[in-house]
């Protein structure tokens, strides 16, 4: 078995190559030659632990996380956990990753392949609302996906927008890092928007005329009672893309606007059969939206790639059984 | 994170502590001080992938083995695995360690708390049938349980009986260890008979002259198809102790005498209230029966006593996450 830790994870794969995988995975999740059991979930006390096993033709394996709010009161990260690779003949461990790492990597990448495919090609300025970890490899991929020249940030917190301008900063050499005083402020010059909070009320201003012709990238709702976009969004957007199918029910930015009859669960479609079937929807001046939950999907088939690309050029630590 | 494979694993816990500290999760399990969901199975293809978190007052972690009966063919171990120890307050891995071990370490453990509060005290002697890998650990724990003097070893293919003998003859140098060429002659020589395989059918002759008075211990049969005892003994044992409630519902060894009106299960008592209430059961002269079919509880408990005893005493190897 080997074993990776965030330097490793970072070294042994590049953005392009992230971004392929997760295209990779859409197709898998297209043809549906996956077995994703629902996200298994165990509650004790404060702590929450999360089992996210995957199977796929060619890669098998388990992330594995604990979410402890309260480690937010004692400066520790909130969120710890693993992936674990597994041979998919014999069912041998051969991998064990940093999960933190992983899961914001391929976030990322997710948030980038839906910036690739969900924008103009030429876009040339990103707002970022919510400027946390998760923000950075946002930002990161995006700039890759497309040739951005400046990035605007907001976060209700301003010094956490300054910090993340500063690692920004030392990435994206040639891209402007703005730090800006309002979301309104944002909207008005940012082609592409990204959404990567944790918010539960609408982080984007309610005003039909700021959205239009703007593409979105939600990414921070995962449950039913946490929002990031405006109802005013869907009076405008042309087109929805998801994930996957259970965003619908399991995101709060498609739930709400399904349930009080905004949109059509029907006119939302998934990114693997948009990838698979798209003969070419035009994004430019349209307002899009692409929404992401997240999938273990994702993690078993960007680990794997992790994995191998590891072995290829000799990184990581062994560990005797 | 400390890293423990099967050596650290064994230098870290003492026979007696392991056996002391199942003990102490029998103490958990009387006094329902635990949250154990049931075991988690994820089947794809020939491959099972299974999850066994458990939490207690002072611990919390998950045992993730997986399962490929198709290794056999290929000579490569039939599971593979790992336990996860987190902090129970701030949810962080602070230990993982090999899995295998673990589950033969505290099964043979089990075994010998069955052995040391089920067998009259003066016992001498034990037949082991089916010797693979977890025979090997429930001899080691017997002997230490009990003064024996004689361990009788049976399996069908006789080689491995006598590979088992060398193996147990460098760990016990005072004992006799005597492989026989039948489950008769070895039930005819032994007071304790523990049966660790994986059979459908019984192991033990039906015959009840042979079984009045023995001490058996069980460990084999996991499921309601598995059998290792036969009818006869259910007409003279005096004594029924399991290690959990489900182990009735789990292993063909109760579910059919049960089903079939041979014992009721309200005569069976389950190791934790047994050691919490036992007002002093005298074992001389009696027929017992103990079985076990392990629980995520047992891991967590013995897993976490490791993961201290090897911090103490500086065995592992680092991982930085």
């Amino acid at each position: 078995m080997i074993y990776l830790n965030k330097e490793d994870i970072l070294k042994s794969i590049t953005l392009d190559e992230c971004m392929a995988t997760v295209e990779e995975a859409y197709k898998i999740y297209a043809d549906k030659l996956f077995n994703m059991p629902d996200r298994i979930q165990v509650e004790n006390g404060d702590l929450t632990s999360l089992y996210m096993p995957c199977f796929t033709e060619k890669s098998f394996g388990t992330k594995i996380l604990t979410v402890a709010p309260n480690n937010a009161k004692i400066n520790k990260p909130i969120i710890d956990g693993v992936m674990l690779v597994n041979n998919i003949e014999t069912g041998e461990i051969v991998c064990m990753m940093d999960g933190k790492t992983l899961t914001s990597v391929r976030t990322g990448a997710v948030g980038g392949v839906g910036v690739r495919h969900t924008t103009s090609e030429d876009v040339k300025t990103i707002g970022l609302i919510g400027t946390g970890e998760q923000g950075f490899y946002q930002v990161l991929y995006a700039c890759k996906a497309r040739n951005i020249k400046t990035v605007y940030l907001y976060n209700r917190t301003k010094e956490k927008a300054i910090k993340l301008q500063e690692e920004l900063k030392k990435e994206l050499e040639d891209v402007d890092i703005i730090v800006v005083n309002s979301s309104i402020e944002l909207l008005k010059n940012s082609e592409v928007i990204i959404t990567a909070t944790t918010s539960h009320q609408p982080v984007i201003d309610n005003k039909k005329e700021l959205l239009k012709g703007k593409h979105i990238i939600a990414i921070g709702s995962y449950k039913p009672d946490m929002r990031e976009l405006p109802d005013a969004l869907f009076d405008v957007v042309d087109k929805i893309v998801v994930d996957t199918d259970f965003a619908k029910e399991e995101s709060g930015d498609l739930y709400q606007p399904i349930k009080n009859n905004l949109i059509k669960s029907e006119d939302i479609e998934n990114m693997g059969n948009f990838l698979r079937d798209n003969k070419g929807f035009d994004m430019n001046n349209k307002t899009t939206l692409y929404k992401s939950v997240g999938m273990g999907l994702f993690d078993i088939v960007v680990a794997n790639k992790i994995y191998e690309k590891a072995i290829k050029n000799e990184i990581g630590k062994n560990i005797d059984l």
